[in-house]
């Protein structure tokens, strides 16, 4: 049943031409009307980033049927900034971002253009998810996921999220490609252990490539790695309050004043 | 009175050229011995970003009397991973990032250059504060700020910090230069009003300019734009847990596997 009161605003990271928002679209056609702002090009790795020191271009493109959509030049969260103040003229009733290629969980968060797009949307109130399957190819099966996604959706709708609470959804990919359902989880203790690759160039120059191997530190039973790892659906509610509200008592006696 | 045993990685987000990061490297130079790894050129608005398509270059400089140093292409992220990995070798004692022109206060905290690079530190398990100055001038003031950026960094080293929470310190600029103190706060619920100036090209296409208006919604006493509003410096613990723990018991009830 498509309730076309909704409005829904798809974005991404990947870049408007990635197979994931594709497949996000299909699911979220079948929920309200949907517009899409994405990025123009790959924004991967771009954290929560905003263009200030460049203009951005917003350009409507003709890319999904029957779907209004854009293509913008800037970050994630520009795209929902723009989305709201340029193209909608109001807020959506949600926005969701994704499918990413690639895992946001643990302290993927972080560094997610997917997830700081569905962050920029809790921001500005609307409730908001990002969705990710742990499969970073181009190629990669979307199918399993849907169902489970517009499930998840349809909770966000009919429950709506806390002020200041998005949810984080990482998708499995499982060897038998059966996905065993959905956890609520916590962000797992882990980190990417970085090195980096050296390499000269033409001219003799040293130059480095990020690589680094992702290690879990997290014993807990209750983590967004550990669900994943066992076929599971994580989704972890997020929020943009960084507040370690529980250590300013502890703050509040250092010696800062005397 | 100086630590030589203690090693200070010192980076920031609007370039190592900028004055803020000079007055930084001069406060720390009375607290151990300082290494310098920050990026070539302003990388401001870019929130959590880390370079993973593009190589990286790291280039030895000479601009610090007596102090290694290095410029690097990447964001502020990449500066403190590539100082970890290819420069130190091993992890510092504190990473300190700033003092950034312009604040990082409540929602900022999210955009900000600065703060990655001190939320990067606290991944690695270092501890962590970045700095940053209500003043967005090039021409800026740093003088009153550095005898309470000296006291706040004693405190971290003489009390250490929580594993996984890190210290967002904003610095106000008081009309009568006086800065009355410090305060213990939390990140206050505020937002940017975007709206973006459209403009058209010399080949007559659009292009936008992301503005805003910032807007503090939060009443509370206990907030880092309160605090800076009233002339005291903020210091808000920070997480890199997103996680809403108090949310989970709420979405295990949702009907999400049935």
């Amino acid at each position: 049943m498509t309730d076309q009161q909704l409005t829904i605003l798809v974005t991404n990271d990947d870049g408007i031409t990635a197979p994931g928002i594709k497949n996000l679209v299909q699911v979220m056609k079948g929920l309200g009307k949907v517009i899409i702002v994405a990025p123009d090009s790959p924004q991967s790795g771009m954290g929560h980033a905003v263009t200030i020191t460049r203009p951005i271009r917003l350009e409507k493109v003709d890319m999904f049927e029957g779907v209004e959509s854009y293509e913008c030049s800037g970050t994630p969260a520009d795209c929902v900034k723009l989305a709201v103040d340029q193209v909608l003229h109001q807020k959506p009733d949600l926005v969701v971002s994704g499918i990413n290629h690639g895992s946001n969980a643990s302290i993927n968060v972080l560094y997610s253009g997917t997830m700081s797009a569905a962050i920029e949307g809790a921001i500005e109130g609307i409730p908001s998810i990002g969705f990710s399957l742990t499969d970073y190819s181009r190629h990669a099966d979307f199918a399993p996921a849907l169902p489970f996604i517009k499930k998840i959706t349809q909770n966000v709708l009919a429950n709506g999220l806390p002020d200041g609470t998005l949810l984080n959804v990482n998708i499995p990919k499982p060897d038998d490609g059966v996905i065993k359902g959905i956890k609520i989880c916590r962000q797992a203790k882990a980190k990417w252990e970085e090195n980096f690759a050296e390499r000269v160039d033409p001219h003799g120059r040293n130059y480095y490539w990020l690589v680094g191997i992702f290690k879990d530190y997290d014993h807990g039973a209750d983590t967004d790695l550990r669900a994943l790892s066992e076929g599971y659906i994580s989704v972890v509610p997020t929020l943009f309050d960084l507040t370690a509200h529980h250590f300013i008592m502890n703050l509040n006696s250092w010696d800062l004043n005397e």
